[in-house]
């Protein structure tokens, strides 16, 4: 049995940034993309007006996930595998991109060949068995930060998908967990410029769960681009406070587009050489 | 679709306290029962001799995991699972229970089959598929809390095994994350009072991991009996220094019986009705 | 002996947003000021180069600290009381106004005379009668957070000094102690919408001690500026490598000249009414 | 000017323990020594209850704090400095030593004058002004740990005590900040051990601040002592419900008496060469 050395991060090695284009979507330095949708999936109904109107304002990809990891085993646990009926759907209807949380390797074939890129949540992190068959897959996957890891284990665990051949790997910051509780998380802004130097891939975004707070969603999303976050990923609701979860953190629709009318004219005056809305 | 409500600790409410009883050692208030071994295994050599050395010197289960789960995917990954011959092994050479990590579902049939308990790592306390998948064995499964996690928390994945029918859930406090860095972790010694409060499953500590440390190993042990937990799961390896993961945390067996002795007169000073030398 | 009942926060009401003037500088909603300097006064020859330079370059008010309080008491513990002689000069030789610690009450009407602006270190946001001594003052009082503050005990320490007389309140958050620890602090950007929301007193934010790291800087200044600041409190330094104290946090010069004019562009999309720079 | 070495801890060092006797009582290595009084002094009637009861149950030293401090201004703050006629009462009644907080070196004259103790609470921790002038006095010194410093802050404040001549001082864990609330701090109960590592200095662990639940407080008591502690400096009141400040963490006078006795046989089997008890 071989002892392998202690090596530390080795794919992450920084030469140039990655740039990740998926159908026309790109994710990287110089660019900022946004997803946007609620925090799991309900309803065909509710799925469909949302992507409408989040495609209309201008996401050019959808947040849809059909399942909802919950701390208690008594909550809504999600629309679960039969949604990806809906994927096939929202494809039909939009032309959006469509972003799905991957929970455990007995759907990740299905949802490999329906959704557009794969999504580890943070509880996930360290569920390297997940992260190494997403490895296997050609999507690309958005990995999210531990509430309790270090930028170098966050960093590790990428290189758990960078290491068997998927170098498609979307950073993204959520939120760590501290004693301050005034906000669900704490948004550790700071992660999203050090991991830009110490790594090539794209950093992204949560200003939903890192808050907690829809009040405090669009300040969160605004500090991320000018920390120099690569993009978004948000919750938005076309009605929050009826949604099964997650409600007070996410944004309606008119909250959304005014925050991405402002993003645009910041990403402009930054110098981005795209935003979500200027890609279509 | 059924929305349940935001029902929160059920099964964990306390009436009674829970004793677990399996081929004759007690987990439970009253009784304190020490786990021990090396952080994985290596070699059938050093298994063998470990084990045998630790049933001498008093502990009635034997730590054994086949699965190392490390923060980065270049380190040592564990004997895998072809160690379960070794598990058989252990089984005729010793009278141990045998004690060992479940990672993924993948494994679960065949660890189910060959080990007397059944682990869930810190890193999978938020793993519900896998949380779950256990709660529909028979084994007694320690549950180790997340690093990051609250006792509320804790105690609503305990709440996914219990949910599913198994009610053999051993809580174990391994340390909690903190800005304190002379110690790998915070042991949060009060964890074990406030879940007795809290809830009737037994609760063991793992001095180990929480400390990082082989010199605070003795003092946490000591620490987590007087707090009044019902056992530990310790690590000892017979030349710690050679051993391929979490050398500087481990007992040799020297330690290990020299510390045996000390929890055993104290054990016997708080009146646990059993402790795991006095029950063979 | 009157019991008063457990009344919280009561001066930090918000009915309007509390607009700071002194001597034509400005903190407050709708203005982003900024307050650079050294950690801590060295000589005269580099307080009054650097003082002229950020003058130059656009800060209104000078950082100018004659204590440095130090974790150990081996290391450099800043000027002394002597550097008054210092703030006299600096006023003579420029038009900043200038901003000083205070340790304890014994220096305080000294500084008070010679200074334009107090601070409160972290360290000191629980010196109650520190805090009550500077509430007897006519001086804005720059109060910086405690690293394990929440954002209530945050407004409670204002309040010791609101409920005294002193109505001008700058708050000054600095980061806060996490695990994290790639960063100095962890900087808690979500703080400046949260303080926006519970009280109306000016907010800024200390760019140098949040990250420890100059190359972190920029990004902490633009992400604070972006979620509502209305300033900063930056360490500046002709030649950091050089200086006693805080040299790996310092901007030097022409890295700071680069980071006002960006601030000055975006400050000016977000419609600022008045930068440090226009001021004049 | 001459510039100070970055030289860490020094004073500190350890060749030996340091025992600390004052008029008769120990505190260090090898003797286990209790602190016992209300959390602050409230009236003459109640004081002097409280310190009979306490010397009867068998402490050595009584807690008595003229000042509390206060997260909010409008709470109480304790007795004030004309408490000190009570330190000489309390003198004359009991033979009690008397351990009170400094809180201001305003008063620190008069209150080394009357105590027998002093005691720089954990806000105060950083203020080094202060930790200066209680260097200067003669008097045994508990100086309690900040909840966000690691252990080197912790000893780097006790260098600033020793530094000036005082070598009388005694540590004090009380608990850290971290995510966790079910417990008002988390008690870093390996700090004790770590601490004897790394110092001479007596370690003592306040089991009330460090829960903030009185039902906690004997479980962290005997964890302390299991751990290495020695001694304790704990909250006892005789009507804790109806105290002015954290009477949901006080003991009562039984169930104080019923943890000495507890206390009193653990440290028997432990080996230590005195229990407050047993002093007398």
């Amino acid at each position: 049995m071989k002892r392998l050395s202690e090596t530390k991060v080795q794919k992450n090695n920084k030469e140039h940034f990655t740039i990740i284009e998926e159908k026309s979507v790109i994710f990287g330095e110089g660019h900022f993309t946004v997803i946007a949708g609620p925090c799991a999936l309900e309803s065909e109904e509710i799925a469909i007006k949302t992507a409408r109107a989040v495609e209309h304002i201008g996401a050019k990809v959808f947040r849809c996930s059909l399942f909802k990891p919950r701390t208690s085993p008594y909550t809504y646990q999600g629309y679960g595998i039969d949604g990806v009926k809906l994927l096939q759907l929202l494809h039909t209807e939009t032309n959006l991109l469509l972003e799905t949380e991957v929970l455990s390797t007995d759907h990740l074939d299905t949802l490999a060949y329906e959704a557009d890129i794969l999504r580890i949540g943070s509880r996930n992190m360290d569920n390297y068995e997940l992260l190494k068959a997403v490895g296997k897959t050609n999507k690309p996957i958005i990995l999210k930060r531990n509430m309790s890891a270090t930028l170098e284990e966050f960093l590790l665990a990428a290189e758990y998908i960078l290491s068997v051949g998927n170098d498609k790997v979307i950073l993204c910051e959520r939120g760590i967990r501290t004693f301050e509780n005034y906000t669900r998380n704490t948004l550790d802004i700071l992660a999203v410029p050090a991991l830009k130097e110490l790594t090539h891939l794209p950093v992204i975004v949560d200003p939903s769960h890192s808050t907690g707070k829809r009040s405090l969603v669009p300040a969160a999303s605004k500090a991320a681009l000018a920390a120099g976050a690569d993009g978004l990923l948000i919750e938005v609701h076309p009605d929050p406070l009826r949604s099964y979860s997650d409600g007070q953190q996410s944004l309606d629709l008119l909250e959304f587009e005014k925050l991405m009318k402002e993003l645009s004219e910041m990403a402009n005056l930054l110098g981005k050489k795209s935003f979500s809305t200027v890609l279509s």
